[in-house]
């Protein structure tokens, strides 16, 4: 009330703050990459001093960490069935076109981290390891036996394959999103073809 | 010719010596990963000074690189169809028994590899792509038209497809060589299927 907009900034709720320098970290980490882009920079889009950034991300890597695990929870969020739903093809559909939407408008920070960006930080490897156990998980529960090997390797490969062919249409373009979106609906019904019906003797 | 074996083993003719210590390379990263290996041990298990070895390969670095090079020139070797045949689901199977082989005994250096090992190194990414883009021109010109995006996004989605089956298959097992090949020939003929056999309407 009345107070100057540097300091009502400055008074948000932990909380709120913390979101807030998240979706920053969202949008900036996406129009720019790692490398590109300075903690100062960062504070200032923020509107904050670096002490208070660095009250709530110690460094610029935690920083991206925390905002590659909010991208990576919102990704999960965005292509998960209904609730209690049956598995079918039409909600898998819609999934793979929510991932194609997010990941087209992610599309920098997407080519960044899927070509080794921070390849070497075991905790980036492990939030993107994460989120690709719980897509796993979502598709082998759907199938069948979780545990039953051939499955889980074809699975991973599938996933595998949504992700080289993402980057490529990212990178190259060529074909819109409805098409992609066919492309890998069939690409799976392809590549699980041999588990929901086995081939005639 | 009677020469000691220390004196002998420094004057070996340039090209012969540079191949003998990739050979040494392609062992030792297979044997343990980058960061694991000094380039004192490599001298010394090569028999030669540090000085002499800096003379082939500036750096370790320069060395891994070498050394990576050359094991993918000998996986795009080993799984190349016969000169001149035509296109056909043998030969295809072949190769993809050479690549599963070459992965199996090179192991842990795939795995490592795979995983982002020495991610951010742009030349490594280089290396690597150069691989990708030879297997992609093998699938690419046996299918039909390379320029056509659907077909170049879903074989590069096919080769993201073999090497997440490949690194899952290395790391958690579960299935042997031949049921492998199997899942892979499987998955590319399902994948393939909306290209060299239209759905009917």
């Amino acid at each position: 009330l009345g107070e100057e907009q540097g300091r009502r900034r400055s008074r948000l709720p932990t909380d709120e703050r913390r979101e807030q320098l998240l979706a920053l970290g969202l949008r900036v980490f996406v129009e720019r990459t790692y490398d590109e882009i300075s903690i100062d920079e960062i504070a200032r889009e923020a509107g904050i001093s670096k002490g208070l950034l660095y009250h709530y991300f110690p460094s610029k890597r935690a920083f991206y960490i925390a905002a590659l695990r909010e991208a990576l929870r919102q990704l999960i969020q965005e292509t998960r069935p209904p609730e209690g739903a049956q598995p079918n093809l039409e909600d898998m559909r819609r999934g793979i076109d929510a991932y194609l939407g997010y990941v087209e408008r992610h599309a920098r920070a997407y080519v960044f981290l899927m070509k080794g960006g921070l390849g070497l930080d075991p905790e980036v490897q492990e939030i993107i390891e994460e989120a690709r156990e719980e897509h796993l998980g979502r598709l082998l529960t759907s199938l069948g036996d979780p545990s039953e090997p051939r499955l889980r390797i074809g699975m991973r490969g599938f996933l595998g394959f949504v992700e080289a062919a993402s980057l490529d249409w990212l990178e190259r373009g060529g074909v819109d999103r409805a098409a992609m979106c066919d492309l890998i609906m069939e690409g799976f019904l392809g590549l699980v073809a041999p588990w929901v019906a086995p081939p005639s003797p």
